[in-house]
């Protein structure tokens, strides 16, 4: 396949097109990130995702062999891991005064995206060891960061996250792991984790836990978490590895998808001996989460994305190639490739619109991480914060139900192959179904949406949100050839804009319920809208470019055009018809018995 | 869990208080099917499923084992295949001449129901022994129905349907396989066929092949193509078993789910002697076939129904028992059982109105069966088997997409734990993918549903279908309590009828592959409105009910009424946006060209 995980022309069309990227040269901490900086770096994460990543993806989906307390990985990784280390591809965008590469996160989200297209299971080792890095950057103490943060950023040891028990998934403020303070300062923790990726493996010389527990007389709930600083081996002064520190792998799951990423149990200080260093202050170990949080959901969002457009290059291949039933015009011609049949081009745009709208909302979230860090004032700073805020449901929860919707889509092209294991659609659908769940599940980052991000700062930032779609919309009513799609996405916008008013209102009142039994179906509809704004976006950048294209470039802008037009033309209406819904809010969710929903 | 599988009482509900199924009695052929015959029927079938199927269920999720041309299947298959056939459950609908149980189709449905719901792949194996048999029955001459027939619905032996090949998957007029008349007035095959279900076990001591073959000289195409009897060990005309007939298995898939189903690769007569007798007449075999066909997608439709309805009673038993987060208006109280949670319910409440709308599609599709056999006149024969010809693509289509929807909620409602192999609703929603690709993928079902089913015998049949839907919205419309779902469902109905006959005309004109583009999102539009249908027809019989009901039957009963309000109030908007969507016939999946969907 000559386009594997990503159409590279996409990529590079958002990046210098879209959100024209190099702008970002005119402050001096970007200055040399140029388009051919820009250019070699997508091109050299390419190759490495495409030559040594790739290869791992089928191996990995057998898994991981958990026996006495150690896990294997598949052998396969290792090579890659050091070789992206080598690379100095973990902390790419991070401070270079810890290691990192510098480079604007918009850049840095496009070579991810090839990393986690070609295998998101081995990648999650990756995002989990840059996740607990950062969080040590962001709030441990110097102690802390001279021990773990070299070692993490290299790769020389990896990293996890300890949130989940058995009976706190959902609600993290039911933990019962305790931390029990010493003479010496450290804390000797006692619980029990389920569900930590990465948990124990053999690929790196040490493993770093941040660990949610609660200090002895601690309040209940989420006010009386803190965090702590847990290795799998003890770190000495110097920095040199200590004895075990008690933190035993009991098991790990077996799962539909993303097998090689070891899911583990871990027991903390079943033998007394597991000790860790506070991380941050006492009980503040959920506000410290919440940092992490948002850059935790905005990873999830990417994985989903980048295993659904890896789905989609597969899809369009096979389409192009596979012979089957002949064009609808032309019976008597004979076998045609299935990419002339109308309903197979009707799952190709639906997964062509969503993949690209996506790939567009994703660059753009990065470029806002950019634009807070060269922000020229605390008003600059707060805008995209703010509107990063209010994306991170949207590019959590809407972003990975679509991503599994485009999967099943590019099983469905396969036909009977698609449900076999020898073609890659057919794993890449299992694996984007947990990205639904962790993190914080869809539900859960509905009510994020309806709960906080809606009504945030007196629902200013939100209506910003609003004001750029709107912004978009009106760009393209003035661009011949788009007005009858601005009008339609106007339509949907306002009937929108309508909507949420409502519902924010009702979710603050006595119908709370009914507002929050529409919380998920508001987050598809938010969804489709930003989808709306990225494409019209891209649509009218395409007409500009069109007029002086030629060949494959008009074939590529047509097709920007055409993919708009699919979008607002069907899946608007169905948003449409879900506003009314939403509006509707209709109570049987609420009223219905909890007899009523069958028989005990 | 007290209800797995099936909500028995919904299923007393369909059968004895929706369909009314005892009034089959009034005939002959009938009559010993009383409510206790039909009550104790369901009640052996259930305790069958439950007690002998249902523990094969995760076991089989391993697989089967290919080896030296030999598939072994799972060992704990063997018991219950014996059991099922000496409780003479396969041919329970079926003529007592060849030792069918002469039941009415509605109550073995029913009976299905539950078989379906605790192993699909297991049960796989039936469905494909009854489809030969019945095929031999429909149009086998009398040699051959007195050497199989027995045997076959005795699950002595086991039978299987060749068709696809490597490039005649969709299109089965591209098959290859070849056919030579011998001098005896045999055949001699030659060929290579692809996914065949249980096309090689070791669970039967022979294997009846019905076999697509084209006849040296006939016709290109799928007028060429003829129908063999291919048995996998010769059949002597004693009925005993002669030698090896050359059909040799060469690997079998390794698939997404049910993988307690041996897909075959087989060879024939890759030694030139593979033996076989015509089945039906020469180049006739397609519309033998066809008839076929139906009854094969109508089982695709349970089998998708049965998986989502298991789904529906784990996650409901789940959210019943597990223990996150605090009810929203009573954050003080601590921890509840999920199902407090709003967007908890709206899950359950999708799966419930999918999972009991579908029920009722199902046995009353069972019950057109049974007219088709009771009319008295051809005029009722061909009204309900011509309105069984229109439910096909729903049942199919509409129905496994649906299943998997609610499968993919089942994992959901579990959080972390639904994508863990240790709960069930993993495996189901693995299992379930299948059911929207074969016999005839769902886009080749949308495109029977636009192409011949709307039009046929200028379009009576399906004005019939639709009247039936008008009628129950205007039985609704008299009763207290449902007069304003009724008049919301006869709004989307009016905008149905405006559209379909759009795009049926549309279909026949220039525009026809912009009416084809829309030929899925109208099977979907066209499978809301038939659970509507349903839904009303039930929130009707409970309403009449509920006057008198107590306790538990009140609750089921307030039950039926809030599902018919949820998906009303919620389902139909999204059904009325797509229905506009539709109606928009928008060009763009026929404009955009093939270059513009990403570079090669």
């Amino acid at each position: 396949m000559a386009q594997p995980i990503a159409d590279r022309r996409d990529v590079d069309f958002v990046l210098h097109e879209q959100l024209n990227v190099t702008q970002l040269t005119e402050n001096d901490l970007f200055a040399d990130f140029n388009k051919k900086t820009v250019d070699m770096i997508v091109s050299e994460a390419r190759s490495l995702a495409i030559k040594e990543i790739m290869p791992t993806q089928q191996p990995s989906d057998e898994g991981c062999v958990f026996e006495g307390g150690q896990v294997t990985l598949p052998e396969c990784f290792k090579r890659p891991w050091d070789l992206f280390m080598e690379g100095e591809w973990l902390g790419m965008s991070d401070d270079p005064k810890w290691g990192g590469g510098g480079m604007p996160k918009t850049v840095a989200l496009a070579a991810s995206e090839y990393f986690q297209g070609a295998n998101v299971a081995f990648m999650l080792y990756h995002g989990l060891t840059h996740g607990a890095a950062k969080m040590i950057e962001e709030i441990g103490d110097d102690e802390q960061k001279k021990l773990y943060l070299k070692n993490l950023y290299s790769g020389k040891w990896a990293g996890t996250m300890l949130l989940t028990e058995a009976c706190a998934g959902s609600d993290v403020g039911a933990l019962e792991t305790v931390a029990e303070k010493n003479a010496d300062g450290t804390y000797s923790i006692v619980g029990n984790k389920i569900f930590i990726s990465g948990g124990e493996q053999n690929m790196t010389e040490n493993i770093v836990h941040p660990v949610l527990a609660r200090i002895k007389g601690a309040p209940a709930g989420t006010r009386g978490i803190s965090l702590f600083l847990v290795p799998k081996f003890r770190v000495n002064a110097d920095g040199s590895l200590g004895e075990f520190n008690d933190v035993v792998c009991t098991g790990i799951e077996h799962k539909m998808g993303i097998n090689g990423s070891a899911t583990c149990s871990l027991t903390l200080g079943g033998a007394g001996k597991c000790i860790g260093t506070l991380l941050g202050e006492e009980n503040k170990g959920m506000r410290s989460m919440f940092i992490m949080m948002n850059d935790a959901r905005q990873l999830v969002g990417l994985q989903g994305f980048a295993v659904a457009t890896t789905s989609y290059m597969h899809a369009l291949a096979y389409a192009r190639e596979r012979i089957q039933g002949a064009n609808m015009l032309k019976p008597q011609d004979g076998g045609v490739p299935i990419i002339q049949h109308p309903d197979v081009r009707r799952q190709l745009l639906e997964m062509k619109s969503m993949v690209e709208g996506i790939r567009s909302l994703i660059y753009f979230s990065g470029m806002c991480h950019d634009r807070v860090k060269l922000a020229k004032d605390a008003a600059e700073k707060a805008e995209y914060s703010e509107l990063l805020e209010i994306l991170t449901p949207i590019i959590k929860g809407y972003v990975t139900d679509k991503a599994n919707e485009v999967c099943s889509h590019g099983v469905q092209v396969y036909g009977g192959y698609g449900f076999c294991k020898d073609f890659p659609v057919e794993q890449l659908l299992r694996d984007s179904r947990i990205f639904q769940i962790y993190e914080g599940t869809n539900g859960i980052q509905s009510m994020d949406l309806l709960g906080r991000k809606i009504g945030m700062n007196k629902g200013k930032p939100f209506m910003g949100f609003l004001g750029r779609i709107k912004e978009a919309i009106d760009k393209a009513k003035g661009i011949q050839g788009l007005e009858a799609m601005a009008a339609k996405a106007e339509k949907t916008y306002t009937l929108y804009t309508e909507v949420v008013g409502e519902i924010a209102k009702a979710a603050m009142g006595e119908k709370v319920l009914n507002a929050f039994a529409q919380s998920h179906p508001l987050l598809t509809a938010t969804g489709d809208l930003t989808m709306a704004w990225m494409l019209l976006w891209r649509a009218a950048v395409a007409s500009d470019a069109l007029a002086k294209a030629k060949g494959k470039d008009a074939a590529f802008y047509e097709g920007q055009i055409k993919t708009c037009e699919f979008f607002v033309n069907n899946t608007l209406f169905i948003t449409e018809g879900r506003l009314n819904a939403i509006k509707n809010m209709n109570g049987a969710v609420v009223e219905i018995s909890e007899d009523a929903f069958g028989t005990k």
